[in-house]
């Protein structure tokens, strides 16, 4: 077995992502000593008891002292207020990363509490499920995700070649950019379809003359697909939405014009113009499945796909 | 083995759908004989080649002369003139039904064709894939998925209850409604879930500062679910519109209205409303995971969901 990448990681924050990432590393031997901190106390115990940490902190402070990792994993809008608390507690050439969807408003709100000797790089694995706490997370969250880093002018070379070692070894795949196109990437592939997802599923709850008993019953016809990312955490949503604006407001104005457009279409009937449109977003969808981030089986609304198309 | 529920059933249309019937009618024993007609000769040969049809014919006349079960599957754009085409060939006792997914524009154009002695029962399957043609079919698409029937004023007692065994012998749970309620529905739980989807893959896709090959990378962080539901038949799609326009229409303008809610509340930064939004829609999936409609498993953009959460 090799050697651990890191002596001593500090978890801060023990969600859905810190719990996969200390069950990984312990899959694969990653890290010598997994520590972690939470707000609550039913959090930090059931951390211990299902041997996602060895050892928790009532404070973030005294959870860090000592570690050569320190990973943030809360909400993106308590990183400020971490990060002060752990600032004077960091070990001279330790790394801190982060594993916030939003990475601008995470630089902003963290950089200035690194002190001097201590490496920052932040990180965004994209990887998820709509469940949420200590329980949730599993070792292969991150197995053929994309892990993206957004290195800073705190990220030295060493630090930010441990820390992608870090993630190839628990199956990611690993890209850097920098954190202003990190965010306009991610408000197109991610946050503008969640904010829609929320939307739609928000119509259909207080429509009074479509039971919620009858969208639950039909949703396989396209809704479940958006009821699913409509479950996920509303502290994690909210904080992406206000700390990714710009980026957001700017993608949801473009859905908005477009969207306007089809209805127009609709509306006046332009039968070609539907067709068209309908026809290049299909071709999207090809790509996707040839670049291999999705299959072609055909699980559109099914639960459990029943078996392959008889082809 | 039980006598097939119909003697001969003539499908108008070799799609998806349709040819996902005729592998569950054959696996079942439903039809005595299945015979189709399709606008091309590929398909029509394709169709005799791969078992899904016993003959097939080079007009839809020819098709359901001595068919007891005439099945229009073909986009609702082109019903009207299909049923024109039948009308003088259909034989007396014989129940015509369709697929269409939608129900009032089906009526209108199908009814009046439909001579003094004949049936006809409106269904509609809310079943399918991405895929569509002749070969995209298979025996298992229809189980433990609804099929709504919308009967009209030509739809006979027996005719339905005949039509529903079918259904429900090729796995299907059937209920029951009128056109304009069904119309209403589905607009919500699938056609503007649709369009929104269509529209979100449209500005990924013209947006220059991200490239696409970006999207189809990072595609898995939500978007992904998005280009599925995108990748689905244009004409297809384009006559659901046309044919559900009031309703798609009313659920569109809810939906922005909506929507501009929550991008106020980007905009303001009240982050208050976003979480009570995202919790109230958080509440709908667990209903949906509840009903049986889908599984609780943790697989929000994954190709294959690994593994179990380690609960």
């Amino acid at each position: 077995m090799t050697p651990p990448i890191y002596d001593r990681v500090a978890l801060i924050g023990l969600g859905l992502i810190a719990s996969s990432m200390a069950h990984a590393m312990k899959q694969f031997g990653l890290a010598g000593e997994i520590v972690g901190y939470a707000k609550t106390e039913e959090t930090r115990r059931t951390a211990v008891e299902i041997g996602i940490c060895d050892r928790v902190f009532a404070t973030a402070g005294e959870a860090v002292q000592g570690a050569d990792l320190v990973v943030l994993a809360v909400p993106v809008g308590a990183m400020a207020e971490i990060a002060a608390d752990i600032g004077p507690h960091l070990s001279q050439g330790a790394c801190v990363t982060d594993v916030g969807s939003v990475k601008q408003a995470v630089i902003e709100a963290v950089a200035p509490h690194i002190p001097e000797g201590v490496a920052f790089v932040p990180a965004h694995p994209l990887a998820g499920t709509e469940h949420s706490g200590p329980r949730s997370g599993f070792a292969t969250l991150f197995q053929n995700r994309w892990c993206l880093l957004t290195p800073t002018e705190k990220s030295t070379p060493d630090a930010t070649t441990r820390l992608r070692r870090l993630w190839e070894a628990m199956g990611s795949n690993v890209d850097e950019m920098d954190a202003p196109h990190h965010d306009l990437v991610l408000a197109v592939v991610s946050h503008t379809p969640h904010l829609i997802a929320y939307t739609m599923v928000g119509v259909a709850d207080h429509l009074r003359r479509v039971s919620n008993s009858e969208v639950i019953k039909y949703s396989a016809s396209g809704f479940r697909d958006f009821t699913r990312i409509a479950a996920s955490d509303p502290t994690m949503w909210r904080d992406v939405f206000l700390t990714n604006k710009e980026a957001t407001l700017d993608i949801l104005g473009r859905f908005t014009e477009e969207l306007f457009t089809l209805q127009r279409a609709i509306r006046m009937g332009d039968g070609d113009e539907l067709h068209a449109y309908f026809t290049r977003t299909r071709a999207i969808r090809r790509s996707i499945i040839e670049a291999g981030q999705d299959t072609a089986a055909p699980d559109f609304g099914r639960a459990v796909p029943a078996k392959k198309p008889s082809e």
